[in-house]
């Protein structure tokens, strides 16, 4: 990112000018699937960032979760977002906002590219991934398990 | 705002389930016209608030500056933005990143609604108005008087 530059002209194709498409992550142990990453603003200045994910049809982020929060609004399109017990359809704009230590997940369901803003801390701590009983005990909720499936 | 509710609805009408259409400022003695605030997230688990800013056709934020920055997302419509110098028409989903110090201001010029996202730091310094020096010295570029004038 040119950190020189005060304006960013965005697009009908949700990219913006000099911001790099990136993976979702830049380690490749975590599963995911069809889904980018789009930094839109990362300054020394200010405690937090701004990101932009984006996944195709049938894609879905991490199942994770971590001390830090996310504040997310959903920027395009429609899908399917499970924080902690609850598992709900989104569309934008709605809001979402992720607690710390709560069990989240988005996923493209909707058949349509499914993106969405993330206002996360600059400093924060690593996403934990779940465990073989983590997973059984979530999918003893049946609308976590159908979400997981889907 | 209700911050037991993880899930909140967006409309199409850039309005959001139990967030409140706000007074642009609390205060009343800073210039601005025709402008509503939303707070979408205001959280203290993370540093930063995200907010909604929406002007009437020929509204306009207030002229200022101050040390933390804001990182803005043009969100709605058309208009245009003063950013230290620069002077740039800009639309949805334009970027922009405010530096310490720099004045600036977003008017509603496109005889549109014109909103915009702003993430700003929880901890920030009160906005300093411009003296009338400082608006001769704004005036001195004929691109900046014309903005002003608009």
């Amino acid at each position: 990112m040119d950190e020189t530059q005060n304006f960013r002209r965005g697009g009908a194709d949700f990219r913006w000018d000099g911001v790099s498409l990136l993976a979702y992550k830049d380690e490749g142990s975590a599963p995911f699937k069809a889904i980018t990453r789009q930094v839109l603003f990362q300054r020394p200045e200010i405690p937090c960032e701004l990101r932009y994910f984006e996944m195709a049809p049938g894609g879905h982020s991490t199942l994770e979760r971590h001390e830090h929060v996310h504040a997310v609004m959903i920027f395009r399109g429609r899908g399917t977002c499970l924080a902690g017990e609850e598992v709900r359809e989104v569309s934008a704009p709605d809001l979402i906002y992720i607690p710390p230590m709560t069990w989240h997940q988005f996923r493209a369901t909707a058949g349509e590219p499914f993106g969405f803003l993330c206002m996360v801390s600059s400093e924060r701590d690593r996403p934990q991934l779940p465990s073989l009983e983590d997973l059984e005990q979530l999918r003893k909720n049946p609308r976590i398990a159908a979400f997981l499936d889907s």
